[in-house]
């Protein structure tokens, strides 16, 4: 997904890209996400088709970042007081996002990309401030939190009849830890 | 998904749902699956559409059982002698068969299924005949398995830039182990 991360808040890129944004979020409203078109959000958002070509490349990677801007964590992970805590807490966060209908369509929406790495990138740095935090505790690593908690978290909401229980996600977060 | 199990092979209903699978294949080799239609299987198939919604319910919920079908493994996981090496060979093999194009389509179409727990069903009885094999080794249950080895693997096809490596599959296995 070509999108550049790092935009100044208020510069005339930033202001583009939320015009744009905001003709997604209102276009969806309206009709279909199958029916959305390129043209169609560009003449909503007063741009070029071009614009959107070259920030995005395509339109399921517009639909994407749309739909990651939506879902992304408004500030740092809640700190409990410990990394067993505030994993637990991070976890069940986001466990009730994913499952709800806004984070069925993000994930479905990332798939359809050429590049779905990016939202693995805002769990990684949200994980990292969790561990940061802990530098005197044996550290799991982001990777290994990715595999043995989210990963099944994910799993479970697209392949299962049912989302983990919580105490299954506590579970996890143990193993993850090596407890 | 309304996939009833335990046809007699040679049955006048296995014979049915082996010709709707050809005309699937059939079909999809020569044109997208966005454009495939029930009544046009139907009329490949020889039958009524109504035949097909009365035991798919739906499009996705077809496709879906031919994707799988397709990618069924046709005997028992390999025995290696132990309990490690057989879970290494299964993860192995699986992750090979996931990360290949048809892989990739299966869980396209089981995600479009409104209830996708069949495959994981598939997946189940395999580990199962794995961990039956070495009753005196500490179990770690096929539970366990899915979230701790299955799930990465599939998380990273559809959300990261790579597929997990070999060597990050066999660390995956000895946590799921307890190791």
């Amino acid at each position: 997904m070509a999108i550049k991360e790092g935009l100044r808040p208020g510069g005339r890129s930033a202001r583009v890209q939320e015009s744009i944004h905001s003709a997604v979020r209102a276009l969806l409203q309206e009709q279909d996400r199958a029916s959305l078109t390129v043209p169609q959000i560009a003449a909503r958002a007063g741009v070029t088709p071009s614009t959107i070509y070259r920030r995005w490349g395509d339109l399921p990677a517009l639909l994407a970042d749309v739909a990651i801007a939506r879902m992304r964590p408004d500030g740092e992970p809640a700190d409990t007081g410990s990394l067993r805590g505030d994993l637990r807490a991070w976890a069940e966060q986001y466990l009730d996002e994913m499952s709800s209908e806004p984070g069925r369509n993000m994930m479905r929406d990332i798939q359809a990309c050429a590049t779905p790495g990016y939202c693995v990138g805002i769990i990684s740095r949200q994980l990292q401030i969790i561990l940061d935090r802990y530098p005197d505790e044996p550290n799991p690593g982001v990777e290994r939190l990715i595999n043995v908690v989210v990963a099944p978290t994910v799993f479970r909401i697209l392949f299962a009849s049912a989302p983990l229980a919580v105490e299954e996600l506590y579970r996890l977060v143990d193993i993850a830890l090596g407890q």
